[in-house]
């Protein structure tokens, strides 16, 4: 699968972070990005870039997660990204000692944390709206909708990084064939409707014990940053399953995730006002300011050579912000530990186009969607991939998110999986 | 909040594992127990007691957690609990070096592993009958119960071990007071509908990576052992909540665990026939010796001074069983981690007095289960103490689980709960 570079996400404007290793980096380690040039942070360390820099310690830099990193005081994070931005400004990519810098097309890029809990949430009125119409025909949204952000539990460990394939997963599920009296009607075997959903996730920094209480308006000081997410989901599986206790293994077969954690400092230039809200809220929920973020996200998919635009849409559209997730997820109790990942749930929004997973964009499978060089789809096939990107601002604001690709692969007969090791030793 | 001792549960027969630490062991430690005599592994391997015992790391004994000792070949584990069985049965206690000793009121037990995933299940076919009866005034179980058992993917950080204090959670729910006309239709506040739910667990040893496949026939061999999990719930917070993503901050306000892990080696000797099952399965659920436990549960409450036992069911009565429950979990895709947690769901049972949660023996708080020494109860109060115990076979076999309890705390008001650090530097 081609890796496309988005050079012009990651301007000195941005100065994201993430996980990479290379030829001449063989451990993972944190690293920033500029332009097409990723920068090992220990490396710039090492050569005395922070030593101005207090509470930065080395250690947090030889780690191969961003987690120790992503935890260090806002003041701290804040200082490292001014100041690859300010040595950039005054010196450009030269200042940088060379052991320090590679090539993006040198670089591995790794999950960028390791992740504790992973919730996912259902924030957009347009998407619940859609599903509910095409799946119950019943647009009407939940019964708790307008009272704050629903969610659910997501599988941490199913979480993996851009550029994974995703096997079409085996499952139980309703036959669509109804039309023959002796069709059995629940089958087994290969998902039959594997679509994909456009989400941002909000990466947790500084962690809150349980049973501590957080108001919205004070969740970003929790937040490290954004990615891109894919929650895969697998449609006549999650359908027959999710009754009543959610979805499960239609969603759990994979969740794919940008490398790149985009800081709040980055965003800032980009906060804007959300939608305004029907009902008053408990204090927790209350934000006067309904602060979101001007990022337009979109969603791609590669087949049959060409490169068709399925979606796109604006995270400022979503009735919930990812500051009232946050603070609903520990509303009842709950820690947030560095590493753990809130997603805002499929982002669609009210304009023409703005759509984001398949079910919505083919009305559940009945109105397939044409592809540009010709084809169309129901649902994905094996071998599409599925791009996602997103940039705040505009095209030219010189922060993005890079991309977040995955592409389907032909489910393995059952056997084919089964790899025995010995129950006695651990040998295979 | 007292803690029994229940010595008679840990005969040689059982040598389950745990975490602790004592004012002369300070750090929290892997042990394992007989009688009411804690052992020390690190100080009994120092004394040279698993010398014979291949592949049995040193640093896998002074972990703060069981992880990397319960990922060990399952030939090592049952080395190592074989060894502690013959010493005592050729010695006694006199063998064990004193420093490896510790009196079990001596030593404060922790969580025993490091939880990465929690999946909770819902196995009984009469907890889903009863519930449903009690709810929607429809007893028939939700769609696939009878094609795989249906679960949802908890809240890992919530898990906390027994004697854990549980705080009364605030939340939204409707309001049950329906009579006035002008009563606001959702409130915030206190949850009033706190429940327990009596559960087993299963902690996962050996890992299986993405997309492996797992029959419920070999899914034994990635599991460590089990323990009891009250899986709190609030009815209210649950009831409002759960359309259609399922269960969130009803359940993740806490979950409270056993602090030890009794291994499948021990509990071999009490393996029984699980019921017959409806449907044909899928190869990956197919389970011809539908193997399961003689293991019987117990859940009583101490409120006013008195002990009631509130309900007393059996593992074996659940339509699905613990293996089965783990092949599904990785059906579609899911990789196992050691430490990962997957529980039962409330064990009710066909008999009298065989039901695990408040919801189902007070019929949803409209028919008071009556306490021994006077009151009743419709849900828990603030200061009840629930208290989950388990046995393998009868009451003299040796071999139990020890107790899961916690109290239920009073709300704090909001913004008690409140504790604003600096978000620049993180301090208070």
């Amino acid at each position: 699968m081609k890796t496309r570079s988005y050079a012009h996400h990651f301007s000195e404007n941005n100065i994201p972070f993430g996980i990479a290793s290379s030829a001449r980096h063989a451990a993972p380690r944190p690293v920033t990005r500029l332009g097409n040039t990723v920068f090992f942070l220990e490396n710039l360390a090492k050569n005395g870039f922070f030593n101005d820099i207090t509470g930065l310690p080395h250690e947090a830099l030889q780690q191969p997660t961003l987690n120790q990193f992503a935890a260090l005081p806002r003041s701290v994070l804040r200082s490292v990204r001014r100041k690859v931005q300010d040595e950039f400004k005054m010196n450009g990519l030269a200042s940088v000692p060379d052991e320090a810098k590679e090539d993006i097309e040198e670089v591995t890029m790794h999950l960028p944390v390791s992740i504790g809990d992973f919730s996912d949430f259902s924030c957009s009125l347009e998407h619940v709206k859609n599903a509910g119409r095409i799946i119950i025909n019943d647009e009407r949204p939940p019964p708790g909708f307008f009272n704050f952000p629903i969610g659910y539990q997501g599988r941490a460990s199913s979480i993996v990084v851009s550029g994974t394939d995703i096997e079409r997963p085996l499952g139980q599920f309703r036959n669509p064939d109804t039309k023959t009296a002796d069709a059995e009607p629940i089958i087994y075997g290969p998902s039959r409707k594997m679509d994909y959903e456009l989400e941002l996730a909000a990466i947790i920094g500084r962690p809150l014990p349980m049973r501590q209480r957080l108001r919205a308006t004070r969740a970003d000081d929790h937040i490290f940053g954004f990615a891109l997410l894919n929650d895969w989901s697998s449609r006549d599986i999650q359908g027959f399953e999710m009754t009543p206790l959610g979805p499960f293994n239609g969603k759990s077969l994979g969740t794919t995730m940008s490398p790149w954690i985009v800081t709040l400092d980055a965003l800032e230039p980009f906060r804007v006002t959300g939608p305004a809200q029907k009902l008053p809220l408990p204090a927790y929920l209350e934000d006067p300011a309904r602060a979101t973020y001007a990022i337009r996200m979109q969603v791609e998919i590669d087949a049959g050579g060409n490169t068709t635009v399925l979606g796109s849409s604006r995270v400022q559209s979503l009735y919930w912000s990812m500051r009232q997730m946050v603070a609903h997820a520990v509303s009842s109790g709950s820690a947030l530990r560095t590493g753990d990942v809130l997603a805002t749930g499929t982002v669609s929004g009210p304009e023409e186009g703005a759509l984001g997973c398949l079910l919505e964009v083919t009305k559940g499978g009945v109105a397939p969607v044409r592809l540009d060089g010709g084809g169309e789809r129901a649902f994905l096939e094996d071998g599409d991939v599925v791009r996602l990107t997103a940039t705040a601002g505009d095209e030219a604001s010189g922060v993005g998110f890079g991309e977040c690709t995955g592409r389907i692969v032909a489910s393995r007969p059952f056997e084919e999986g089964e790899k025995h090791a010995c129950p006695e030793c651990g040998r295979p």
